[in-house]
């Protein structure tokens, strides 16, 4: 349904019903659901358009799902809501917000990042990673000096990409998510909390 | 190779050599270069990462090959040039104005929307289409009124969805232009020009 | 102390110990702490001088604690929320967001008007409220046009001087926070979260 | 009465009777009246509110007429009208314009500083009070570095303080000022230019 | 010689010795002085080079002493003070500020347009005359509302004309000040001042 | 006439018949024709003002036709094409990318300075040169570290003044073209794409 349980909608868009969808789709949002406990929105909203849809997770899966890299988990989190908070994206800074609290179990962090990151308990490495991130997000010339910033802190090229990626893919989402105004669902606002 | 035929980069990462890329990306490659002439060098940048390589094409071809909706082949390209010259993009405004013309058959009218959109020759209904690209581009809040306006215009919901959606895609290639350093092939600056 | 109990600072200016400080003084802190559980830390802060201490929190009481006019408490945190995120201030922003939930008993919404007030699930009467605010904690010119829409949510021009006015006092109060580099109490995080 | 004896209205707000003010705000009027030669019209604005007339008064006179630290008369009016400027403050401009050309003997700097402050006729010392006094009214994040250029300059972190402090009480003034539509009174203009 | 008589340097280029310069040169300085009563910076910085000179003079007298149309001279004065403060050049708004309160003989009129056009004390007419000089001064595109505006106020193309060339001749001058440093006479901050 | 040979009018300002003009103007309209193949639409458009068109004229070619410095004349297109997309005027964009192909020999390189100048095949002399116009052209301060920037290059205060001109002269001219609509010439879109 294009509702929540709770009756608000999701987006402006119309949400398929879960019989009317292709089986890898809703074999994929029960995979989901599953693991986390509800749907997000962003799966609900997608469905819209099926063959974007698998395009939008493979994607996603590429690049937030790989296993190599210097970035953790609760790291990629850190960018997705630094970036997108330059957007003002409410269903990203909230479901990303959320998904920080649970991997980092730092519960005040993306709160602070989401006020003003360079004010933020964050380690150097850590505002470097954002530094560099930001940059990629608005879009600016990115040149050799970005990169040996980074290096100073640890990262090298491959690093770079995967921030850089992780980034860039949020710049687009920002957008889907502002053009199908979609809403977070409830249950991300207090999600991991109180460790 | 990691340069053009004419010995400059493609980029800032390394390009594999054809014969370590798996086949599948070989024949896509070989596939467009057919098409087109010559191999334009997001390809050969993207391959440096096989599984993105695959996740970004598939994208975009989901939302740029799909033949429903009012959008022609050269209203796409026209979006693209609109917002890439937001991002001050080189590979994608070169690329794309070079396709626009190609597909328009109107030599100057790319070159006009990267100077200057709202001074160029176009129809009410095609800045109705741009100015609603720039909003998604812009990450702005989008509106019913957004939509209305649209709608004066003859597209419906569904042909917002696609210009939103080739907007927020080309705010991620943007971006990855950018931190790769994507430089255009040579042959995209005279493409077009004399019918 | 100069250090809250967790060993962090309050901010980058020595705080007095106690028992250096002028009575009144100690006894507004005493007053604060019994009644919200814990003295916060603009409180420590600024009894670094006593007089501006003193002419601080007089000012704040006599706009913040006057009982006439059409804004709750709920309200009046708001406005501090939404105005205080333009300023990118930590303290402010965290410190009355923890406020808003409580008075107003909804633990999301502060959340939601620090990433985009604008999207927020606000009624037509708080956006109005919220964008008189704005525009004050902008500096930008206030004409008869800003009070007329005000107007037409049921706010007279009596409410319109204490909209202003708690924007305006926050307007210096997150000015002073960054010159202090004032860090919020880590009991604001949580507070009125779950009810 | 709302007006001036030219007849021009002081603000949007009703101005009180004297015969209705309270004695201690009557006072503080003809005090002030009695110093300069008539009554600057921000002291008729905010009678309308009287407990806000003397919270605002009393903090004014603990931030500007504390007779410590290295800040001159003439140097907290120059703070006072180059962050006055950036919020485009009429009136805080104008008539502290004229104070600071009475305290310093020099009429032409204000209007240097109104114009452009970093080509006026200033020395180091006052171009590094200034830069710091601006970056505090823009509520940047103030940083050590910020500190550090001042202390180069001889001012300790006590006038680093006194410094925000005016800059961001005026942040606070030039937006009451907005609110009200406060009109300087007439004889700013010309008060302090002939030596 | 390079500085004032008050030792000050004119700008940061030589200035020739009278001797060193052309005839009609220094026929029109001495005019001039004679009608102005000291001679203008610019005329000294400009002689640096004597073609240009003649162009930049030439061109001045071409768009600011035609006696047609409906702009007065004070009209024309409080255009270049109102686009001078845009670009925060010191001589033109100095040097032209003084000119406008000769002309009108309203000695406070120019001072409210440096610190804020909109609220200065101005007509209607003046408002329109500002705000379409204002428009032409960004760069704006410039569109048939913006003639039918001045229209409503009396001003037909011919006028839009001469508003936008003035506007547009100190978009140069004032970036031709910037790269000379061009300083202000001290003359021009208290000529006017008293009717 | 007031409009091109293809009926597309020259701007919105009519454009007096040729048999109606001075002697001098149609003098230098058929020279300028004889030598370009074309009469620039910049000619007919300030036709309208015979004065002005005199004034305008002299000047450019007192700063663009002078023989003495280190600006070739690809530089000094360079610079106009820099300076003027930062305005986005359509007509000295798209006429002066044209003198820049045809003087420089080079056909890509004025499309890749619209795009991102920065991003552009240039070489650092180039860079500093367009760095300093480019300064020049937002109404910046300029100091003496600009200067010394340049002269790292080989460029003296000479050429810096030259560059500052021909940036301060598109200033204004940009400007006129915005108020007068002024369109390119369609020949100059293809001129000197193909050696």
């Amino acid at each position: 349904s294009t509702k929540e349980s709770t009756g608000k909608p999701v987006g402006r868009y119309p949400v398929p019903n879960k019989k009317d969808l292709p089986y890898d789709i809703v074999e994929l949002m029960e995979e989901v659901e599953m693991k986390i406990g509800f749907l997000p929105n962003v799966f609900k909203a997608m469905s819209h358009r099926p063959a974007e849809f698998r395009a939008f997770f493979a994607y996603y899966n590429a690049i937030i799902n790989k296993d190599t890299g210097r970035l953790s988990k609760a790291d990629k989190e850190l960018i997705i809501v630094a970036t997108s908070i330059v957007n003002r994206c409410p269903y990203c800074v909230v479901a990303h917000g959320a998904f920080h609290r649970i991997y980092s179990k730092q519960p005040a962090l993306a709160d602070q990042v989401v006020v003003n990151w360079k004010l933020a308990d964050l380690s150097d490495r850590d505002l470097a990673m954002l530094e560099f991130a930001l940059a990629v997000c608005r879009a600016e010339n990115i040149t050799e000096e970005h990169f040996q910033k980074l290096e100073r802190h640890g990262f090298d090229r491959e690093d770079a990409w995967d921030i850089s990626m992780i980034s860039a893919f949020f710049a687009m989402s920002n957008r889907i998510a502002h053009f199908i105004d979609l809403r977070p669902n409830k249950e991300f606002y207090s999600m991991g909390r109180t460790p």
